[in-house]
């Protein structure tokens, strides 16, 4: 097979290790850069190497911050008492744009997944145990995805925390606000109708 | 808006100008990369570097090369009077694959596109015919695209190469090999019967 020249393939070959990225795209990817000025080059390659460079993860909520404890930590004006556990940093950015949660944060970084090799010891549970204590908080929010590894998380969550004497909770599961019923899946409309409320 | 820290911030404004990547797949890639070790990132942000400090373009063919002339040109074995002009590399390598052409190429580097402002003074024409009558090419074939911008870059070509008296031709379009009829359009099935042979 005649291949690419060597720097080319060792590009794509980098490319390829980026997850949804196979052979094609990496091709792909690489032309559009070989095709791109120096100077575009340099900004990307740093940025990456930025990211390790620039980001540590914050002492209480483990979140990816520049400064620690992260902003959202250090903030006099949120609920000390009130703590949400997400999966990733993602799920906390989702969180927070809704405006609806006024405490702190916890990122497992994970989720339970024994295919993977990811069991509860990957998980910080230590680290949660130890807020949850010294920072005397009332409420936790296990708002792990209403998957099946987010649903058996909350649930290794829940044994783990419910001796602390702490009040635990998970978000409500049923329409996305906007959905057609006609292309709901059955089980969201299971999980609707269970927990319906009265009018 | 809660954003992400500036490190990360950056690096998805780096990776959102790839094509086919928008905010979403930037920050999957993004998380992705923070997950990384050390050594991975240095590894990717080398070889994004070096593709601009190792890759030149053939002064014969201009396809991608890390010596020049590239090893496909300096190659004795191959038919020196035999020219078959592509639009990109990746196209190039697709023939070379293919085991059929047994010449040397020419990359254009694009085709013509009027409203990308890609226009004939674009396309390397000058270098093309020089190399049409230094290296006296009998016959150049002609393999750019069959879509609208490869067609017309190809009328193009011909236009510019016709009064050097070389031998032009075009590959031939008609059914890929192991199509179904039942799925294939019909410009194709037009071209494919216009193009019949005799059995």
């Amino acid at each position: 097979m005649k291949s690419y020249p060597d720097a080319l393939e060792a590009l794509m070959a980098q490319l390829r290790k980026l997850p949804g990225v196979g052979p094609k795209t990496a091709a792909r990817l690489a032309f559009h850069l070989v095709r791109q000025p120096s100077a575009d080059l340099e900004s990307l390659a740093a940025a990456i190497l930025d990211i390790r460079e620039r980001l540590v993860l914050c002492s209480f909520c483990q979140n990816l911050t520049e400064i620690d404890p992260c902003p959202l930590c250090r903030d006099e004006s949120r609920d000390r008492h009130l703590l949400c556990v997400v999966e990733y940093p993602a799920d906390l950015v989702a969180i927070e744009n809704s405006g609806a949660f006024r405490g702190r944060y916890f990122v497992l970084h994970g989720t339970l997944a024994p295919l993977q090799g990811v069991g509860p010891e990957d998980l910080r549970l230590e680290k949660l145990k130890e807020i949850v204590t010294d920072a005397r908080i009332e409420e936790v929010i296990l708002a792990t995805n209403p998957t099946v590894e987010g649903n058996s998380t909350a649930l290794l969550l829940r044994e783990n925390l419910h001796p602390l004497g702490v009040r635990l909770s998970r978000p409500a599961c049923g329409l996305p606000v906007g959905a057609d019923l006609e292309y709901m899946d059955p089980v969201t409309i299971c999980r609707s109708l269970d927990g319906r409320g009265t009018l």
